[in-house]
């Protein structure tokens, strides 16, 4: 075994980063509340530059405030192999959802440096503006800008429930940055994350050796019917917006259980008006989200939204606008990537299995332009997007070391 | 004919008056957003009593903000024969669902001092604090303190959605009067009103005579289940608030319909959380509205929503409080004023019905202390609740004379 196979990450170092990360806009149950480009953002991107300036890198940011920390590679014309995820997080977020991706990445460059190794091409750490989409809607948008799936313009547009546009955003926090988005090269991109689902958990698995992505679409639902007196508009006069955003909402979950096991279906957003309890809501506004790994399959279960959702506005006689705000085909990860995780994984001698993200990541995204794979390790319950979210540090210590020597493997490639 | 039988109000009057409120606190569509205790509603306020002292009148402010203007009769020792109504409205309110009520009390007493007519009794015009109940809940909080129905500390300390209390927002407005809240008699409330239902615009009918009220439950329901992520928790493991609530909302429409035609029943008011597209919803709060004119009916009713709603949580795995806050039986109103309302119509030559009122009104509170009685006056389509709302000026100076000779009626009892 050669010297830098032996080398290993320190486990305590990447908890203690995690852990110091959570204290930057802490949620009020344990977990972390940082939406992208707010304050509580800005400060966590200035902490994650600070720990990056100490062990040398080279940081640059792109005008979507991607931020990439670079380690010098013996041949600095080669792509970078790069790593992250993301720091922004969702409203009642976790402390390890995307943060973990981001600051393992930085305790494999960590361990680099400690361990005075030099990679043949240059290693970089890289932090997606906005991967969570509840603030900025739609998700991984910056990655999506990066992997040419959105205009830049479009991006910079959209805006919060404030009025709040992404790129004003940007520039109020000061990570608009010099370089255009996607006009640096990456020659590898790894992901290490939370599984966010049980599996691992379950099958009592260390590592997901992850080989691709669930597709997704996302709809925005509007109804309007007519708001009235609830005490005196009789039972068939009504046009009840609320009544048929109830039926639309049953309706999301028996299709998701028709297309079992894979298939998930959620209204996660919804608002109503005039949203008075003596008053039969007018208008209603609610967002779906399905999801599956075969393309096919989601493709129907999309027809089926769409005339569903039509069929029941009109019984219950509410105008009804179904925008699909978003759709992602299921994506297939790169083969030399998936073998540089899987090898480093035996290699290494975790428990492992093969498996399908279930969430959207920016490597769904990158893997369009770059070659790309993930890593996942377990969560306890199988539970994210909520502050209870939380992970062994035994296991993302091995994710970590399984990112460093994938990130060895593809860096060293060609070289000796 | 007498020669006080022979006056009639000023219709233009009570018309240019509506629509002179109508510019204080306007809506965005045509409609008014005067919420209960907003400097809008102080505004209102401070017009109304304007044009109260124009003609002779003296206010009295109660502490619960109620406003009583009084015309002086020849025999001040008698109870006042009071009519009135409201001027707060919903958050996308008409400019008639109580201002109505109010102005055509008031324009019955400009009538009688254009002719200089005095009453045996004195006669006053009431205005009761936040009827609508849409800022502060429970709806009615004032006349009920008035009827005894609720306790004052109770009904100062309930607090709006931004925790701003009922008390400190009646002294912030200057509308916290030294008398106590039901401390000055009614020898008699008439409450004049649009009917907020379809029912005489149907019937072709100019007047409503009421003769009770429809019983009502309020309940707040708030379910927990688990927020987790949308793309990664397989459909079976799921703790989803929202799909549990939308069942509910379900139940609660085909409940109504099951005791057709009389009942009605709506959820009206409903928050989500953490409410982000890609994120199970673990927390849901919504409200339920049910009514019927029969006791039983509504006991029925109200056993089988508390029923239903446990069911449907524990069937879904999520936690379930649901508080009754309010209750009210059905009421019947005063045989005397009912009278009075009647004989004033037929002696008018208005077509009239008898029926009972849909929509909960601070008469149907102070009918368990003084005897009362309503007029109902069309409106559009039925249409209430909604900025849409409207009446034809014929149709309201109709229901003003009928209050006006019904309040003479009432007022000159045992006079001559």
């Amino acid at each position: 075994m050669s010297e830098v196979a032996k080398i290993r990450v320190d486990g305590q170092r990447l908890w203690g980063s995690i852990m110091a990360m959570a204290e930057i806009g802490p949620g009020q149950h344990g977990g972390s509340c940082r939406l992208a480009l707010t304050d509580a953002d800005r400060d966590g991107r200035d902490l994650f530059i600070r720990w990056c300036e100490d062990i040398g890198c080279v940081v640059s940011i792109d005008d979507m405030g991607n931020i990439f920390a670079r380690r010098a590679g013996r041949n600095n014309e080669l792509a970078p192999i790069v790593a992250g995820s993301h720091l922004d997080t969702q409203p009642h977020g976790g402390k390890f959802d995307g943060i973990y991706g981001v600051l393992a990445a930085l305790e494999a460059l960590r361990t680099l440096h400690a361990h005075d190794v030099t990679t043949e091409a240059p290693v970089e750490v890289v932090v997606w503006t906005n991967e969570e989409g509840s603030r900025f809607a739609p998700a991984m948008i910056s990655s999506g800008v990066y992997a040419g799936l959105f205009e830049k313009s479009y991006a910079w547009s959209v805006s919060d429930s404030d009025g709040n546009s992404l790129g004003d955003e940007l520039k109020r926090i000061g990570y608009m940055g010099a370089m255009s988005c996607g006009s640096n090269p990456i020659g590898a991109l790894l992901e290490a994350h939370i599984e966010q689902g049980p599996i691992l958990e379950a099958e009592n698995q260390q590592i997901g050796v992850v080989i691709g992505g669930q597709g997704q679409h996302w709809y925005d639902v509007r109804l309007k019917g007519q708001d009235s007196h609830a005490g005196s508009t009789p039972m068939p006069g009504r046009h009840d917006a609320l009544v048929a955003a109830a039926e639309m909402i049953s309706m999301v979950q028996a299709l998701a259980l028709e297309f079992a096991p894979q298939a998930v279906g959620t209204v996660g957003q919804m608002s109503v008006m005039p949203n008075s309890r003596n008053t039969i809501p007018g208008e209603v506004f609610f967002t779906i989200d399905i999801r599956n790994p075969d393309d096919k399959v989601l493709e129907e279960m999309a027809a089926q939204i769409e005339g569903r959702v039509v069929a029941i506005a009109e019984r219950h006689g509410v105008e009804c606008e179904l925008d699909e705000i978003w759709d992602k085909a299921p994506v297939k990860f790169d083969s030399d990537c998936i073998a540089a995780v899987a090898e480093a994984t035996r290699s290494l001698g975790y428990t492992h299995r093969q498996m399908v993200s279930g969430a959207g990541h920016d490597a769904c995204q990158v893997c369009l332009v770059a070659p790309t794979s993930m890593i996942f390790v377990p969560c306890a319950g199988g539970l994210s997007h909520n502050e209870q979210e939380s992970a062994e540090a035994d296991d993302l210590e091995a994710g970590c070391n399984v990112l460093l020597h994938a990130m060895l493997k593809l860096a060293n490639r060609g070289g000796t």
